[in-house]
């Protein structure tokens, strides 16, 4: 975690004071599900519930680590300091567990929380990606393909995809979210022997988690890999529309721009000096995200009912991934809901080849009227070589080219240089993706 | 793909004839589409489709790979060679459509292929585990964590884990499945300019696959980076099997063995050599698995519409992580069905601490007789001390120290080294798991 | 290995035919050693010598490979064999030897004849560079960062930046050659205990390699991990090469492009459609030798004196990782030998921006003239956004602003546009470059 | 950085503080160079040397962060801040520099500065490793492959290995210091146009750095690249080391265990449950420190002369990687210093087939008597089997076994057993890894 790449909804996440709120809320929750069934006395737990402090502070944090400098033990130096609010009644707490049933299970409810926020995160990018498709509907651009020239699009089409991409990437993050949203109450090696799996499946209501059908000392760590992955992939999205924007700003191509500032300088005396540093450091936010995936998957075959190998990594990834994703998916939105388009810009580069990119259309009516594949594109290349090399109108250049025009009549030619040739479907593809 | 790793049945799908076979459905069921909405003959769409081979040979590959030479274009090669089944219809073939219409609605097609080959490996893998898990459902063995004697669990309940841990790999990679196969037929920059949507509509119905809401040129690979992720999750958890039964057939522990033939020799004289080589093999085949993933991430971002960066790393990636895959699921599924299993072995593992498993359970005992957790602590420990350095009986240590007997009965005692109370909800986690 | 990006050059290093004559040639020199210090008869020794083929066959593959099918184990399939062309001295080859002496050597020549064809490929690229970079020493170009222009530097300094990283690549590789040029004929764990160290140190000596001073049963992985880790390195300074080249050839770019030879067509009817496929390409190789890393890294810990889980990560790694980078360096060479380069078209760039790349040094020049570096920003950003916004031309306007020429002749102005101050220093650095 | 696996020393170098001062160094530096060279007055550049302080306290940080709060630019803030020390003469601090020749150089002095307390850590190790070697230099042990046990090795050979390893790991670590120790102080896009290649050798020199021999705006990423994955490479070593250990302090094994103070408690009431967390934790850590090198790698392929993705992700893994590693060197030698060795257990183990990794010379001798491989294999193995299956004896066997006796006597027998056969090159290997 990074001060200048964190957002401190998520850094809170991942504080000590939220780890001991949830540690809390497991400890008193399994008291609760103990007295129902007569393992403690009812009044012990309702003592508990009510004098378990609900919320902790960095005063508290200092008691525990404090505490823990004797103990050499995490969650007993927590369950210590929690007995001073609780007094004897706190000798009922976490009767028959096992420190990794609360240490796994606040886990999952962390990265039950950081999935809340990122989805809320991408639910705010994707409003924003279908407000500027729409408003960018029928903006023409040229679409490139290997970064030349191909056929015209709108520019709300590629946003319409990017829309389509980040819909994906929310439906794997629900996936991915469900998946570790799990809770194991079962013991030392997850045999249930000094618990209830009564308790367990009380607190997994409690805390909105499902149960884990069967555990060892600890959660499966699979089910932590695929969501470290599924972070990745939605990095990896990320920088494809970043990378995008850092196209689209170059000096050269100069269709669309961060936004900057009235009073913001740019990097040097120079006023065209707007560097798309937004897209470029949504870039490198990628990579680090993407760092965290084969570490988890490295995690997942831990020795026997487990090893405590993992634990270091998760230290590191779970807020490093997370608070770099979240802190991406603000930015992006941000960087696209105030992205500045130019479209005469685009028309511009539309109109840099005179209208050679309707050169395929010319060749495909040439075969409709009879003349032979080979045949047709010697006719469109020869025309098309004076535009691309003395810098011609290719529609001009056709229309003198007798060999065309025994085929073809000028009316004919020029249908195939109206461009609403090419955005006929964009309302067809919009509704694909934003209609359902 | 190393012929020593890989199975005939998932090669086969990445043999150029698969290929071809593909790519010919693909156009003859565009061919249909496009005669049912009137942009060419019924006559010639049948006629197609008739002539059109439905099988390919290595022979029909050499004869395109040679045309290939010339035209330097996949594509447009093979459809030369389809040329010369169809005769003139040909010229109706492929009309309005773009190579990556091609390419990748075929990638879509031979991934859903490979899925469900992996599918049924694991299924077959899970019965074996559930199978064996039920074998072995009261077969005790020690339960360990950080390699280190825990408390007692059953080799079933392990395999149970084994079990839901994979079936968990089966819903993800049928959710990936599901996301992969999808069809684009959108022409050059997925603008449907030369080709009308219901082509793709009827194709991706004909394939069994989705339509693809909104391509650019290709079919975006954020689908493909989260379809290998799953793969790389899988081989993880194939990793953590494998891993355990190195452990266990390690000469010390030795609680179970992978199935040597009668004939086979191990590497050496020494007849205890035989050596757990197919869990270390997958250990390995995971790895391998496993470095698909981040090129497979870093092929997301390509430059505006496409560009063909992704290519050669797909031709690579696809078959080695699902060839790959494919045999490290046959190969565990068959060491998982052999393993050769020693109860006795266990046993005695289990009895290796003199019954210091149960310390805790004595521990707890005492503090419910009101001894403070302190002193039971002490009382525990140094009985349990005389077990681990002078080999005595945990058992009858305890018995014959009056202050442990002060607060416990002889009978209360034995009663905390019953077995039956760490196997006791067996039955039920063996429910959760397989009982749905 | 695919095909299509692999020279045959390298792909025999991997043959099994290659293999067995390197094993042959350890086997040999290990009889010549055993010989010499009197282990075994000289006239065996000589006869080994003189019957052991030197060159192996597909068909010599085929007989081992039956043979293999019975022992299941390949040295000794080898073994059996060599020994039909030796007869009855047989007996005396591969005495107190393991398997893996001769598979760890055996893998060390091959990745050292790797590295000689690696560093060959090298030496051509950097013969290359050198040459199109002197050939360009002054061809005026726009240096730009962020994608946005910035300031002149010349075509050939941009490529004698790419000499000196492939410089310190090569210096890397023969580091990592080095490293892994390593021979260890030490026994089942490394002792010796049947086998005399001498007979290590004249076989290495033999095959060009160092001894390893300690070995378990096999050569350490730390050596291979770092080995692919050098060429990870190499192949993302061949992917920044590419990237340089795919941007230098978009359509609004068009500084440069990749040769396209008379006949080639491009991907349709449009001539300007000339993709850089073959920079594309090398980034999509870059992944791929890039994904051996991680793998190679995980090798390392192999357990104890060693398990197998390497080999079959190694099986994969070592041919796709070598083959591939070799294929992508002498791309990259003929890319650039032959790259057709715009001096036009960069002259027509670093014009694009009316001058303004010398604002900086207006800027300066003010500030030396007493103006305070505030007021002086003013005053270039005036003058600046008028060229910027209405495309006038840098110079006229700072002559015609009276504040401006307070401070400032216009002869001293003229003198901030001269093109020379940026490109004085172009000798001294490739001085530094290419002179040593 | 996670506090609980960092220590200060490392931490300190990539605090703001030591960054500022390392700024600091630079700018003064390039001012004395300035001045020798007559670009500025030699007083002010004394007096600049004189006023710029050489340490920087969090205030400092503090000020400096406020100011860039309105500046939104780091060095800038610095040099404004920087300017209230130094009064009038800072209008000639970072004269003609950019802000990357002070960003890339520092970064350059802090990765030496890392690498020299990585360097010191492994020495430390080194030193460890020896001694410990040297002390079991004799200490017999079963040396295992697949983890079933081969032949007899010593412990102190085991240690020696890892020695030569990390010793290979120092010298790797040298090379990439010397690589990243580079400075470049060469302006916009790397011309010097507006300085004098004499100030960057000059700082250069100052710093203990080589210069750059060609720039762009930055010091090109294939250095750091290397250097990371370097880190990765020893980070893996130290995984292999840590691996060694669980494996030994294996309730099972038990032939070496962690270091466990006197009044240190286990994870529960079981006295034997001492955990192996140190090496455990190492291997978490080796994960962390590999998650570095893909990233950087990434970070190479820069845009034209640069763009500013590397930053976030060097932000991130230059701290995490370096203290990281840190950490684990440090822990790592702590763990082998304090390492409790028990040579009686490795006895115990060594026993435990009795006498089968002997089988090997037995053969062996068979054959030399004359027996056939095949017979000589027969006759071991119908012996070995019953020392395997009903735990005999196998010297008593084979002395009982006619077939067997008939070819060896029985004197020869027992030196077959003789454990100095195994032993008797150890010093030779000790002299060739220690004595150099």
């Amino acid at each position: 975690m990074i001060p200048r790449y964190t957002r401190k909804e998520m850094a809170d996440i991942w504080t000590p004071e939220n780890r001991f709120k949830i540690w809390r809320d497991i400890e008193v929750f399994a008291c609760e599900a103990m007295a129902e069934i007569g393992m403690i006395p009812k009044a012990s737990a309702e003592n508990i519930a009510k004098n378990a402090p609900t919320h902790f502070t960095p005063e508290d944090t200092a008691k525990i680590d404090e505490i823990e400098r004797t103990t050499k033990h995490d969650v007993i130096a927590f369950l210590t300091h929690l007995a001073t609010f609780i007094g004897e009644d706190s000798r009922f707490v976490h009767q028959g567990m096992t420190s990794s049933d609360v240490l796994d299970t606040c886990f999952s409810v962390q990265l039950k929380q950081a999935s809340e926020l990122l989805l809320a995160d991408l639910d705010k990018l994707l409003e924003t990606l279908k407000k500027r498709a729409f408003e960018h509907k029928n903006t023409l651009t040229i679409g490139r393909s290997h970064g030349i020239h191909a056929e015209p699009v709108t520019f709300g089409l590629k946003l319409a995809g990017y829309y389509a991409e980040f819909e994906r990437c929310k439906q794997r993050l629900l996936t991915a979210k469900k998946d570790i949203s799990t809770c194991a109450i079962s013991g030392a090696v997850g045999t249930f022997a000094n618990i209830n799996p009564r308790v367990e499946e009380y607190v997994a209501k409690k805390l909105g988690l499902e149960i884990e059908p069967v555990s060892t000392q600890i959660i499966p760590r699979d089910r932590h890999a695929y969501y470290f992955s599924v972070l990745g992939v939605i990095a990896s999205s990320i920088e494809r529309l970043a990378t995008e924007v850092r196209h689209l700003q170059r000096t050269e191509v100069y269709e669309a721009e961060e936004f900057f500032s009235e009073g913001q300088k740019g990097s040097s005396a120079m006023p065209h000096k707007r560097n798309p540093v937004l897209s470029e450091n949504l870039c490198g936010l990628a990579r680090i995200v993407r760092m965290s995936v084969i570490p988890a998957m490295e995690n997942v075959a831990l020795w026997h009912e487990r090893d405590i190998s993992h634990s270091s990594v998760e230290r590191m990834i779970a807020p490093d991934a997370t608070v770099t994703l979240d802190f991406a998916l603000v930015r992006a939105q941000s960087m696209m809901e105030k992205l500045i388009v130019y479209p005469q810009n685009m028309q511009k580069n539309l109109d840099k080849l005179g209208g050679l990119s309707n050169s395929q259309r010319i060749l495909l009516l040439l075969t409709q009227k009879g003349v032979s594949r080979e045949d047709s594109y010697k006719l469109v290349q020869r025309n098309a070589m004076k535009v691309w090399l003395e810098g011609k109108d290719f529609l001009t250049e056709l229309k003198s080219d007798s060999e065309v025009t025994d085929k073809i009549t000028h009316k004919e030619l020029e249908e195939m240089f109206d461009i609403a040739y090419h955005t006929k479907q964009v309302d067809f593809i919009f509704d694909r993706v934003f209609v359902k």
